[in-house]
């Protein structure tokens, strides 16, 4: 097995869970479990359905089923720091190869996750597991202990010219 | 069905066939049918066992197993050429809801495909055919044809630390 790294996906453009749906694809195709944990999300889309498909694969939401826009309520709360107690131990428990903290960024960035924990647990985590992070805002102390980071930037979006996001293509 | 759009994702960072590997999963997710057309590849990638576990998911590669680093031999041009071909007939097949060309933008880059040719395949495509493009150095002509554009930008990468790419992570 390979070395593992911590690998952050953020920036205001289009791809970054996609981005992170890829390379869980691919780690299944080789062979590896993942465990993908979607922060703030609790929407009904189509990569819920992966775990049918992809043996290996494990999906679960820690959000309510709107994104947080403003104020956080004190469900977003709870249900984000319950999903990042049970991140770190699926993380501890060397079960899987690759763990997926969809959106972490933005939980960090409504104060529903001190940047501190998140610090503490890529310095904690086995060697052999792989991190992926993602969201906007990532905090100037992950992009620094990450391995890898992109910042994925928006040239033209069709968001803008008023297409709604769509069933199979962005959720 | 909505009405399907031009996704680019170009740029030098990480994440770019990866994003286009996971709207391909979410499509499959949500029923749809994908042709994934990877050019200058044809190297033994995880991604290649994806139709195993994805119904409706087909991939082929128009490359050889090495990717062209200056020169394209004449096997190269070939290689593109006839790939392009095949792809613009599924295209108009009108058989897959998705179709990605897969680093299109490197081929065009080596002149190995004419911008023109990819311009015109845009302007004639069905209307519910979803296309995606990904490589670096994404010609301004096809940038501005597209509907939705991401750069992926390299903020850190841990190849300029010498980490080699990894199976189930990077191919």
């Amino acid at each position: 097995m390979d070395k593992a790294y911590v690998q952050i996906y953020t920036g205001n453009g289009k791809g970054k869970t996609t981005a992170a749906l890829g390379i869980s694809l691919r780690s299944v195709c080789a062979g590896r479990r993942v465990f993908f944990g979607q922060f703030i999300k609790g929407m009904d889309y189509s990569e819920l359905k992966a775990p049918d498909f992809l043996p290996g694969f494990e999906l679960k939401q820690f959000g309510r089923d709107c994104f947080i826009r403003n104020n956080p309520t004190k469900e977003d709360i709870a249900m984000a720091k319950n999903g990042f107690e049970e991140i770190k131990s699926k993380i501890m428990s060397e079960e899987y190869d690759l763990v997926v903290m969809d959106e972490l960024n933005i939980a960090i960035f409504f104060e529903l996750i001190e940047v501190e924990e998140v610090l503490e647990l890529i310095d904690k985590k086995p060697e052999k597991v792989e991190l992926i992070i993602t969201g906007r805002y990532a905090p100037k102390e992950l992009i620094e202990a990450a391995d890898l980071v992109t910042e994925m930037k928006e040239i033209k979006h069709y968001y803008t010219a008023g297409v709604p996001a769509r069933i199979g293509i962005e959720y």
